[in-house]
């Protein structure tokens, strides 16, 4: 299980606790007194991991290997059944002036019919050899998968950051043929997404309404699916992925697990946390071997600076702990995939604290869970690629090296 | 001074202590008490690993570079003079019936004689350019040794595990002309066996005694002997190795170190603890600046899953800690090379405790030896191969790195 974000650093109006230390977590702490605890750096100490590259990384898979961009993971998260070679994009919805500047890089924050202009997206032809599959995520987001022989994700971004601007025309990032064919074709699939939006029904409905139009698409993020051994394959455990946000969804759906659907669940901390809940102990009773839980909220107070939001959702997954403590003989991992603190709105490379709490674990005497009081347990400070093979090792589920 | 398979898990019976904690250990206390203390991932956090690539790891060598399979170490454990190149085999002198099913793996548990049938053996011609170098061990089990050029390692097992089945055929697991080879010479080598043995003269005897003879020798576990540096050219340090079992010793050969005989001593619970001594004691009085010990008495209690002979075992080892602290200027290092559950009767990948006690190391303030005590202590988490660097710097034996 790893809440988001969760790790921090000493805040002076918290009296200097970090805000899961100021928390009120009476079952983190418990399941901490009940466990051996320590202290995770995702990838490498200092090293300001991204959620992918820490949960690629947490899962036993080398990212530095896997990780070539946020598209593929974003792209399979919604849906789209992506294969190896695919290079994936993230996109935008935006609107633009008659003479092609960004007027609106979120389109009006548009969120309803973006169903129906990724269908007509989807039906556009490039070059006959190369296949468009294009899918709404949510809000003013979307991905684009481009899929056949010669292509390359070495290539630049349209996104210009800031509205006022034109796309920037997409470049080769390299001098090979396959980065010179995409970029190409990237800068023809946004002049072509311009042409085919323009008279959009949705568009023309929204310019009715007063709304900015979705009438352009901006691709940014390039990223050639990876290669990745199944989970199942790697550990011969049967995984479910209970996550939020596309980006964690896809890595679940990238490496083969069941993705599970909740509804009514928003990645920030208005989101529906009973039914993150029900869906785990749903899944918990299921037949699998293995839950992979990611909640997304304290991530989302962190990059928005808000402390004490940070702080109460926090204690709304605390809730979720106790209920889960409840589930018999399972091995229990609770940790973070990164910091994000409240300072600093952003990630860091800070360490996150970690509990492993079950059958026959060495129960050492820590009894809170915080950033702080982990660094007192029996596991000291390990590497998210540790984790899988501490837990195949408690499940009895490795082979020996040697004899 | 490695207990091998010491490492345990929190035991209800135990009142939730390990065997070693529970364990009344005056002197190994002692020693934690005058040194610096912490835990050890012999190889890397969770990783399972073997006596073998443990042993190997901590002294300063890559297992996943030189372990090439048990047949090698094996082999040079019980006295032959491997070279790098040499493909060994651990073999089993096994009953077959006219049919060529094996109806006892171990011949009756066959203890006498073996020397006499594996003289035998030695005699095989197979080809004109591979010598057949063959051995008896302990009991059942023999080392077999095909040198010449032209052969791998990478050939299947022909032990079938189970009685009631015929010797499986040896198969290469490559596409290499050497590996077809020798798989081929491995099958001749089985056959040949059964018509070399069939009417030798203790069969003769052991078939008029009512016993099982050993009418067939049955590889497995192949691997190339490794290149190897030997640890006096690594370190500088002339170094013993005081072991019970052929695969300890088989690491101290093939590391180039003197092997020291003992009398009576078995790798198991009943082994005689004070012959152990007796050699660890004259060992030390001689001329050497490196000492390898392993008692392998507490790994058997684990895979045994008996839980007072381990603890009883680990108090006897205590009284030769207790002797050695006698010994006056030295560095002592006394650990495990890996945790040997009695609830799991196998090796896990639990770290294992670790006391560094001499001259000038930085004395903390852990009282005990334990698997959680060491937690506390100021050396944290380390790994096997960090051993020989921190025993080389202590003893001044070490060269800078920089200026």
């Amino acid at each position: 299980m790893i809440i988001d974000g969760m790790g921090d650093r000493p805040i002076k109006e918290l009296g200097y606790k970090t805000p899961l230390e100021a928390a009120k977590t009476p079952n983190m702490d418990k399941m901490a007194e009940m466990g051996i605890n320590g202290i995770m750096d995702p990838i490498k100490p200092g090293i300001r991991a991204g959620s992918d590259t820490s949960h690629i990384s947490i899962l036993g898979y080398d990212p530095y290997e896997v990780y070539t961009g946020r598209g593929p993971f974003e792209a399979a998260g919604v849906g789209v059944d992506v294969v190896p070679g695919d290079i994936a994009f993230r996109c935008n919805f935006s609107t633009a002036d008659p003479n092609g500047v960004i007027t609106d890089r979120r389109a009006g924050r548009i969120r309803e019919g973006t169903d129906r202009i990724a269908e007509t997206i989807n039906s556009m032809k490039l070059e006959d050899d190369v296949e468009v599959i294009f899918k709404e995520s949510t809000g003013h987001r979307a991905v684009l998968v481009l899929r056949g022989e010669g292509l390359s994700d070495a290539v630049s971004d349209a996104d210009p950051k800031h509205e006022g601007k034109a796309p920037k025309e997409v470049l080769p990032l390299d001098d090979t043929p396959e980065a010179k064919r995409t970029a190409s074709l990237l800068n023809k699939f946004i002049k072509k997404s311009c042409e085919m939006l323009k008279d959009h029904p949705v568009n023309i409905e929204r310019i009715e309404n007063g709304e900015n139009p979705a009438n352009i698409i901006v691709p940014r993020g390039a990223g050639a699916v990876p290669h990745v051994q199944p989970f199942r394959e790697k550990y011969g455990l049967k995984a479910a992925c209970i996550a939020e946000t596309g980006l964690i969804k896809g890595i679940g759906k990238i490496t083969g697990m069941d993705l599970i659907d909740m509804d009514d669940v928003t990645g920030g901390v208005d989101t529906n946390i009973e039914n993150i809940q029900k869906s785990i102990m749903e899944t918990a009773s299921k037949d699998y071997d293995f839950m992979l839980i990611n909640i997304d909220g304290a991530d989302e107070a962190g990059h928005d600076g808000q402390m004490e939001e940070k702080v109460e959702f926090i204690e709304k997954v605390d809730n979720i702990v106790g209920e889960m403590m409840k589930i018999d003989d399972v091995y229990f991992i609770l940790t973070a995939d990164h910091s994000t603190p409240i300072s600093v709105m952003d990630h860091t490379g800070d360490p996150v604290p970690l509990i492993i709490k079950g059958p026959e674990v060495r129960v050492d005497d820590v009894k809170e869970f915080g950033e702080r009081a982990a660094t007192k347990g029996g596991l000291f400070r390990i590497r998210g690629r540790n984790i899988m093979d501490i837990l195949m090792d408690l499940m009895n589920r490795s082979t020996k090296f040697g004899a």
